[in-house]
């Protein structure tokens, strides 16, 4: 029987520690190809590359595992893998990360790690973007590997019929209490820019902030964390909301001609 | 009585012909202020500049009303603007635009327009995404501004309770017919890529793809654009699939433990 062919790719760039705990997991699951940014593409977003053109190299980095870099946003490296590099090859699951650092809750909008997965998603591939809650190069991927297995067997094994994306969040702590299958909760960022003056004197500024969660239930990804848990978030791109056409249709519809 | 304050912005770059039409309109409804990206930056998605500072420069380019441009992407513009150049005043409304070009359907998730005006709700702040179905630099906003004045007058006079984002795409036509709440097509590009080579004869990629929608439903963007209405989905930032949980919880939580 023909093994999985299951793409990674992820947003830290093809050398970060966290995309390596996935290529080995995925290893053990299929056979697997890895498609990812030459650089650091935290906070990409779904940004796509239009107005330079793209390099993809083949690399030698991880043992008997075919790996390319390439020069765009991580949304590119899933455009690529599939219609350049795995051309007519059908990707039967592509996997995203580990990002160092959170992407649950808002965080999956403004994240490389999970628009990669989202666009895979889109191609009508099941995905999965994979997060550790520890931004540090150090992070120990070591207590959710059983786990990240787990999980990207399951879905290999029995695709969800409802969602082909897995926002899936993992809590940075050896002893992992399971596994939430839950919301995206409702929080943001509340910024700030740090102002700094370059040696001519004029402004520059930095980009911080911290996360608040807004949201006062308990069945969020949020609270699963911080409960010890690993949230799964099944998601999808549908942005409309719904209840609102009825409220604004008698609005905006009444101007019917200038 | 205040003015409404109302922060300008867009994705095409601030010297594009859509914003200055965009300011023109705006300026009928309230005070203006224009902080917008100095560069194109046309599919950033929700992109976010965490690597480098960021600038920002008042410069004059609309007569009576304050603008900077910043070095940034179109969701860096937002947040600039509100914790730096309008700190501490209320924003009633933010537009972005007028796109050079649609953002229906699933293009809300590439599109550096629509993302800014996201960034603004996520601010609590009422937002408006506009793009026009035409990419020339020549395009003719002619007959769309009464609709965008429009659309922008009812949301700051009614601001709706269930919604803080409009993405709203108009028909290339002089006979537009009026205005129509929808819901976003399920749709998605067909892509490849055009490969060249450099003179060292290295390949090099082009992205490129064709608009394909998929969905059989008559109330969509897409339909009503085809039918030659201006689309309004109201739109939100929770990507949950909400009846995917159920489905998957028996799957993925039986793994309760390592």
């Amino acid at each position: 029987m023909r093994k999985p062919l299951i793409l990674v790719t992820n947003d830290d760039g093809i050398t970060a520690p966290g995309i390596r705990t996935l290529v080995e997991e995925m290893q053990a699951l299929g056979d697997v190809v890895v498609v990812a940014p030459d650089s650091p593409q935290s906070g990409m977003g779904h940004a796509i590359t239009m107005s330079e053109p793209l390099r993809i190299h083949r690399v030698s980095l991880f043992s008997g595992v075919e790996a390319w870099e390439c020069t765009g946003t991580p949304v590119d490296c899933v455009k690529l893998a599939k219609h350049v590099v795995l051309k007519g090859r059908r990707i039967d699951l592509c996997v995203s990360g580990i990002n160092h650092g959170s992407n649950a809750s808002i965080n999956i909008i403004y994240s490389g790690t999970l628009s990669a997965a989202m666009e895979a998603s889109l191609e009508g591939i099941m995905s999965i973007g994979f997060s550790l809650l520890d931004y540090s190069f150090e992070a120990d991927f070591g207590p959710c590997r059983p786990y990240v297995r787990h999980i990207a067997r399951q879905v290999l094994e029995s695709p969800p019929a409802q969602t082909r994306l897995l926002n899936v969040n993992i809590p940075k702590r050896p002893d992992i209490q399971g596994i939430r299958v839950c919301r995206q909760a409702d929080a943001r960022w509340i910024e700030e820019f740090q102002e700094a003056r370059d040696p001519r004197g004029q402004p520059y500024y930095w980009l911080t902030g911290e996360f608040v969660n807004l949201d006062q239930g308990r069945d969020t990804d949020v609270t699963a964390l911080e409960e010890g848990y690993i949230s799964v978030v099944p998601s999808g791109h549908d942005l409309t909301v719904h209840p609102a056409i009825p409220e604004l249709s008698p609005l905006l519809n009444r101007f019917a001609h200038v």
